[in-house]
């Protein structure tokens, strides 16, 4: 694959040289870090990230096709969980709060999983800036589509309280590896913590009844 | 308050001046921190801690009461939460899910809470040290504790499974601060996941019913 010509006017460009598509990529995921950093997830447009790789954006839409999917790749993470949010989403609320968890609990026992995400869990002010990009991520691309399929008033708030639980759960299992929480089955696990997520999607609102 | 004697052999100390109570506690704060650093929860004794102070464990015991005390302060956390929940277990486990989340935003929204401790959930293998420390304090500690009360084959898991859940509630509403649910009344946030956690201390186990 070859680059787009307007790229060659960057500092490491050789003249009459054509830098290939992994490094293009490269640039755009480094440029992607830094924007992010910077500007967190709002404020980094593709736009922006694009002209401090010296692509063109179309380019970034080619290699990642949604913004949300250069996140995770700048992340390092093992998927776009924005994309599988959506996929779970398919399936409808009436058992989210189970599949969620199985879903979570096999990537993570997987690849890994999201630990990356973590490391943007800083504690102000240790890396204010970081939490804010970790924020305006989970907000804008799981927070809210889950937000609009729960629906009601408080969705929102229960949406968030669901994904607090998740990620308390992958930091005792995984990142902590406190026992016999890290080595419990993952349907053990899906058992206790599916209902609880469910709770949270569809139970009644507390003291509404 | 006049130091130990024997704690002069310290290469700071001067011939003929005596440290103070202050100086003291400082140093075995110090030595607190490298050795629950290198040697974990576990191993990191007050003996051992001590005597890289260079002052009697008497002393250490003087000051801080208890080793878990000693690892709050060495943390700087605002309170040893060991003893808080072994207080919060003296009202019995019967509406102890709501009571321990009350206090749990009590006291994150009064002192800015237990950030510190997110300081040594880094992932490894960045720290993989201080996960340790961190695992083996609350294994030891709070994990112990409440495994006593619940009962059960299954009673440790349960208490992690509400100590993971207490965990990511802190990192979305403190850390990462994401809204409504960092803004939320905190008995708005009680509401919801005070019959949460006393479902795992209490509920009955998946598929036992």
């Amino acid at each position: 694959m070859v680059d787009d010509v307007r790229a060659t006017g960057s500092p490491r460009a050789r003249p009459g040289r054509w830098r290939t598509g992994e490094e293009s990529r490269r640039r755009i995921l480094a440029a992607a870090r830094t924007s992010f950093a910077r500007l967190g997830y709002d404020r980094a447009t593709v736009r922006h990230i694009a002209a401090n790789a010296r692509v063109d954006p179309s380019m970034v839409y080619y290699f990642f096709a949604t913004k949300s999917r250069l996140f995770a790749a700048a992340m390092a993470l093992p998927v776009d969980p924005a994309e599988r949010v959506a996929a779970l989403l398919d399936g409808g609320v009436d058992d989210l709060g189970p599949r969620i968890v199985e879903h979570f609990l096999s990537v993570w026992d997987d690849t890994g999983g999201f630990e990356p995400m973590f490391g943007l869990m800083r504690s102000p002010p240790a890396d204010e800036r970081s939490a804010g990009t970790l924020r305006e991520f989970v907000q804008r691309e799981i927070v809210g589509q889950l937000r609009r399929v729960i629906g009601g008033e408080d969705a929102q708030l229960r949406a968030e309280l669901a994904g607090a639980h998740l990620m308390g759960l992958a930091l005792a299992r995984y990142i902590v590896a406190i026992e016999p929480l890290a080595s419990a089955a993952p349907e053990t696990v899906a058992a206790w913590v599916g209902p609880v997520l469910q709770h949270y999607f569809t139970g009644p609102t507390p003291g509404s009844g």
